[in-house]
């Protein structure tokens, strides 16, 4: 089933084709008409039944059948779930133009130019977060400033013939954020009584209540932690905290503390944050060789390692496998961050090595230094309130996040009046009195491993589970001259000789069988699959992935 | 290094096997001179990298190499991580006492008969936990009363010449436990005058300051929640967590709903409570069919799958594959749990469908109905001030939680002389003037998995790791008549024609030079080998795990 357009009255297609019922690889596709914009193209990250896979970007068969009818496409922010797709999807389709601010295009370059991609080869405009232009003849795009994790973080409102539509982007509603920027409330106040049709809001935290914590008491909590640390301190966090960065870069000043950047991630982000002046460090960077001759309290490294990842430096640090620096007691360790869902057991493997070391170490719930970049329910019900919206699409969230939004949503004074729970690919359909889903494209995950995008499947994911819980176990059977079968296994049980010849004996004998009775060689071969597969699970409780070969 | 016993000075040896620098299959030994007794034998379940594994028992080789000197073993409680192991551990070992209360007990003669273990093979002797006995000559146990999530948990005062260990048990301190009975810590002040040598004490939640809140709390949330379902009722727990069942029970009534127990292990823990008199139902449970002719209103639903374990009740109803039972609109889900680390994913799963059903789903944070079964900071001073050991052993936790639960004892008015954080193996000597590691023992994990015990190491689980993130590859080369290659892959590439033939190529063009060459078949095998990796490398970005098989 795809869209209809089977009516006249003016209406706009919000086609969501990631980011919705999920955390991750966010765009989105507004149609109207002949004419297609793009809000953002981001990268999720696998789940434990996604094996061996490196990370995930959304299908884009709709964008790619209606390649011509793009306009524009505009980013909301740097995040990689909002822009981490754009090297594989941006060569795929027309240039057009991509609108972003400084940070987020800086971000984009860099991306752009670590995959070979030219300069020449995209349209990338930057623009400042009070932009307003025009995408294709219909879609005028107001930005405006949302406070988030990372700067130059932008919501926008999308007027067109058929509505206005505002959608906040990722935000929470800091009042005190490191760089002093507050989100643009009275945009949306604004907008909110010129009329807003939908709202589409950042479901991320809608179960929390409350507000979340300001970036400016983490920085507090963070000063105090660093002002009673004796010896070395080193510090992790996103790299892509800019401000929270910042923030440490000037207690490390006051504390008279000479900040190491260590990490390819963490150098990048700062290079480009100061590129575009949303980082300034009051003292210069160091490098780990030239603080020989410095006392343990004067230094700070800021590395990477939040969550865990083996080849990072934190990592390296807890393994003790870093090439040029080794903990020792009287080290403190700070983790200015939480492990994101999936990342838990590598954390905490990580945090007991530092223990065991006998280094200080300091991380949330003890100690309050991270605060999560998405709004709780106050702060979902202020942006409700003043936009008023009349339809509403939680988006940015799982069904359980969309859902509790939308709870939300019908406790306040003036509550929407239909809510969707949409899923990608829905085509939701959007005008002055309709606002419905009237169809689906195809939309899901594209798998990148290694140098292949899209290469491996549901059914290559099956096996890998599969050979992961049981282990493979190849039987080749050789005809002639004699009859005789090889018995190799990987991820099975441990060297087992006897077990071997067992399994041996039990194909073979259903080989000579099927000779004896001039079965056909597929048939022996099945034969000889389902001798070994009862054979084994009755032995050994076990269900290898079994591979049956003949060589006649 | 093994332990020595090089001195007259009466000394016991502490010998932890299991749940030391760990979470989970918790196993102590004690010798003094030659006499050895053993207190509880749990299991762990697998970590992320342990893929494929059932489950996890301790290494028992100290106890299998010194089996003579065994004298008795002790069971503090019921749960899986203390008596999970016993089915494994008891056939193959001499026949001793085995001490428990009655649940504990009753529990463990379920499991054992489950393995078809036979009453006269084990020596099981119940005892209240008052009880005062004797083990061999030197080992003098009383058990004391301490609360926790499961009924009948002891602690224990061990006295030996060498001096006297007070080890809690798992516990928190509940002020208003479901049955009415108290931790006693009379007990414990009373050893504390006595004089405790060492303490062993329960460090699973070190790292949470206050207290962790008591069962009656968590009966009247449940009671809020329950008040307010106006459908059925589907609620799910821990099947040992006895207490609360027993408090849902008596809600149940109190509001008139008739209960279900639905899921085979939720249905033993309450045959089993019941029997030993810790389970009273104030109305008889119906079966699923005997509820066609009730209201909604009228039942609730007590059930597994408080994990999300793929087999259990709920996450049968959220996947809509229940033979009898359809969750629908108007029903509601109660979690009564949190997940343990490494099941988050697939309670979220669980959740998430739940939500997409349209049932109510309740479960905290944002409802208080769940509490943990061990102490927090408050708690774990109250013991250490009133044993005031001269020595400790923070057990059962990680390093992080050791360590944790160390610096705290180090902030009370009387710390104790000396801390050990101690690991899985270590032989730690006291007396009265020692504590110290002086040797240790092998100790560690046996994986169980299907029927086999100890047949999967280290090196099988690395292959199925290495297999679930790359997939494998079967080059079979057929020397004659004439050379040929078959490639065979699983987890690989999605089926891929091509680069099949472009592997044959590779792999038949190393065959064919090697023989050209009149290399030794292992050679040609090694050739084939390297080839295809490097081409397969450069192709794919890749490295599957490879087997090159040659037929002559």
């Amino acid at each position: 089933m795809t869209h209809t357009d089977d009516t006249k009255t003016p209406h706009l297609e919000v086609i969501p084709l990631g980011g919705m019922g999920e955390i991750g690889k966010n765009i989105t596709a507004y149609r109207y008409e002949d004419e297609i914009m793009v809000v953002d193209a981001g990268l999720a990250f696998p789940d434990s039944h996604q094996m061996g896979i490196d990370l995930i970007i959304p299908r884009i068969d709709y964008l790619q059948q209606n390649a011509g009818m793009i306009r524009g496409w505009i980013l909301t922010h740097g995040h990689e779930d909002h822009i981490g797709g754009l090297p594989y999807i941006l060569p795929r389709l027309p240039k057009v133009p991509v609108y972003g601010a400084p940070l987020t295009l800086g971000l984009v370059r860099e991306k752009l130019s670590e995959f070979g991609i030219k300069d020449h080869e995209t349209d990338l405009r930057e623009v400042d977060l009070n932009a307003r232009f025009k995408i294709g003849k219909h879609f005028e795009i107001e930005y405006f400033r949302m406070t988030h994790s990372i700067p130059d973080n932008a919501g926008y409102i999308l007027t067109t013939p058929a509505g206005r539509v505002l959608h906040t982007g990722d935000f929470k509603l800091d009042e005190h954020p490191a760089d002093g920027q507050l989100s643009d409330l009275g945009r949306i106040e604004q907008a909110g009584k010129d009329g807003v049709l939908l709202l589409i809001s950042d479901s991320t935290n809608a179960e929390r209540p409350g507000r979340t914590p300001s970036e400016a008491e983490i920085a507090v909590n963070l000063e105090d932690v660093i002002a009673n640390c004796k010896g070395r301190v080193f510090l992790t966090t996103f790299a892509s905290q800019v401000n929270r960065i910042q923030n440490i870069l000037n207690i490390a000043h006051r504390q008279s503390r000479r900040v190491i950047m260590e990490g390819r991630s963490m150098l990048k982000y700062a290079q480009v944050a100061q590129a575009v002046g949303h980082m300034n460090a009051p003292d210069p960077f160091l490098t780990n060789d030239e603080v020989g001759g410095m006392q343990d309290q004067q230094v700070l490294y800021i590395c990477t390692g939040s969550q865990g990842q083996p080849m990072s430096v934190l990592s390296r640090l807890a393994f003790g496998n870093h090439a040029k620096i080794a903990l020792r007691r009287g080290d403190s360790v700070i983790l200015s961050s939480n492990p994101i869902p999936g990342n838990e057991e590598a954390v905490n493997l990580v945090i007991n090595r530092l223990y065991e070391i006998g280094v200080d170490v300091y991380y949330p719930p003890a100690y309050r230094i991270h605060a999560s970049g998405h709004g709780s329910q106050e702060e979902l019900a202020t942006v409700l309130n003043l936009a008023r919206p009349k339809f509403f699409l939680p988006w940015h969230g799982e069904p359980r996040h969309q859902i509790n939004h939308a709870k939300l949503a019908q406790t306040l004074p003036r509550p929407p009046k239909r809510t969707l729970i949409a899923k990608n690919g829905d085509v939701i359909r959007l005008s002055a009195d309709e606002f419905k889903v009237t169809g689906t494209v195809p939309a899901g995950a594209v798998y990148v491993d290694g140098l292949g995008v899209g290469d491996i499947g549901d059914d290559v994911l099956l096996d890998r589970v599969n050979m992961s819980q049981e282990g493979i176990l190849i039987m080749t059977a050789v005809l002639h001259p004699t009859p005789h079968v090889e018995v190799v296994s990987r991820g099975f049980v441990r060297a087992n000789r006897d077990l071997d010849n067992q399994i041996r004996k039990v194909a073979l004998d259903a080989i000579e069988q099927g000779t004896r009775e001039k079965k056909r060689l597929e048939d022996v071969r099945d034969d000889m699959y389902g001798a070994v597969r009862r054979f084994v699970r009755k032995v050994t409780g076990r269900n290898p992935v079994l591979i049956p070969m003949i060589v006649d």
